[in-house]
């Protein structure tokens, strides 16, 4: 097993980020510069093609921290980030641009599947790894509530597969703007935790109804669908539920800090 | 023109309800005992079968009411609540037992369909009459913004022929649990205000697929789809944007009394 060695920190208005590895794996952990132990995590998971520091989810992830307490771990997917591109990542996107180019929609559609299926398969094992690491720090240990709140996108494909299989999130949001492919909804019919699932209800690539049919696969008798018009790299949600996994991960009487 | 004739007169816990007739329509008028002029109105549609002073809807008005300051008005569809039978509505009750227990679906599907649009087609005229009488009240005038908060099944199968036609409705939450038949989605495509759609994942006799179709159809800009488990008589919501109504109609600074 690996340990978690955090390399930069920086703080700023109450809040403390820091760079890490886990083996291979970077990572950045944002937490309160004071506050309880064992305060809920919340495990984001970003877009396809971006990294752990996206604008959007930095955003979420201070408004969970100084608004909430929560800590918010987020790490770079294989070949995404500060992470060297593997040969099947350079040749997947070059299929991408091609496919793009020849408007080949088929063609985008068999390789987003198999390339999200190789990401999620790497990821999952990378995932757990780094919660067994954070669940080392003393400030986390193995009594902090942990969620995913991935989004849209990568996030999901990553995130279904992984909440399947760990017992440790036990609340997730989910959302379309991906090609599901049938081991996803194999996954999600084991999934049983509250679920939060935003869909863009115009999306350029994705069919509406594989997102509607992966809502549809969640065994959870909680789950709750959201849709706004707009493709997923441009959408507004509007009326969104923000309180999800406070909710759910939150020690019963926790108010906004 | 038909005036508004007030009946009866409660008030309790800062709320006063008061029964009306508009020509031989019996309604009901929830509003704060004491409050500014010009709050604004919610029309509430309830659904089939039911009547103006349903629990769940009175629930509903008491919390615009008494929470906003809003006020609150409901009338019995044709045929339902205080208002006689006509010989098509006995019919069709008994066409609808019959199919119930031949266990017919697609008798029930066609007998759902032509009574309901027939119902709106009633109900539409009656909701704007009384509007036009409402809005002789100084109290109401044609300055207090107007919201349908119709919720699912007859109420949105009134809601959206009327919120089509009728521009004095600038925001609508409509849903799903009716079956939505061709001229609705005609309707919707004309409907450009803010909607906020309730969709029940679940119904025993309902298609899903037509309720995301009557959603698309929306022309709005801002629309919401919000889907929870179970069947449209049995549902929880659950992460409800409660504030939809609030927001588009209230005056910018209201908060809650």
């Amino acid at each position: 097993m690996h340990s978690l060695r955090f390399t930069t920190e920086t703080s700023s208005n109450g809040l403390v980020e820091r760079d890490f590895v886990v083996g291979e794996v970077p990572g950045v952990l944002w937490s309160p510069v004071a506050g309880p132990d064992h305060a809920p995590l919340v495990l984001m998971g970003h877009g396809g093609g971006l990294h752990k520091k996206t604008p959007a989810q930095v955003a979420r992830a201070h408004d969970l921290v100084t608004r909430w307490g929560f800590s918010v771990v987020a790490i770079d997917a294989p070949g995404h980030g500060d992470r060297p591109l593997s040969a099947e990542d350079e040749q997947t996107r070059a299929d991408f641009r091609q496919a793009l180019t020849a408007g080949d929609k088929e063609r985008f559609k068999s390789i987003s599947v198999r390339y999200g299926s190789s990401l999620a398969e790497r990821a999952v094992p990378e995932w757990q790894a780094t919660l067994d690491a954070l669940q080392e720090l003393p400030e986390i240990g193995t009594e902090a509530p942990i969620g995913y709140g991935g989004g849209v996108s990568l996030g999901t494909a990553i995130g279904v597969p992984l909440t399947a299989i760990e017992p440790r999130i036990t609340a997730a949001i989910f959302g379309g703007g991906f090609f599901v492919y049938e081991a996803q909804l194999e996954a999600a019919r084991r999934i049983t935790v509250p679920i939060q699932f935003l869909l863009p209800w115009d999306d350029e690539h994705v069919d509406r109804q594989s997102a509607l049919a992966l809502f549809d696969a969640f065994a959870s008798t909680e789950k709750t669908l959201h849709a706004n018009p707009g493709d997923h790299r441009t959408i507004r949600w509007i009326g969104l539920d923000q309180e999800f996994l406070v909710r759910h991960l939150a020690p019963a009487g926790t108010s906004p800090a």
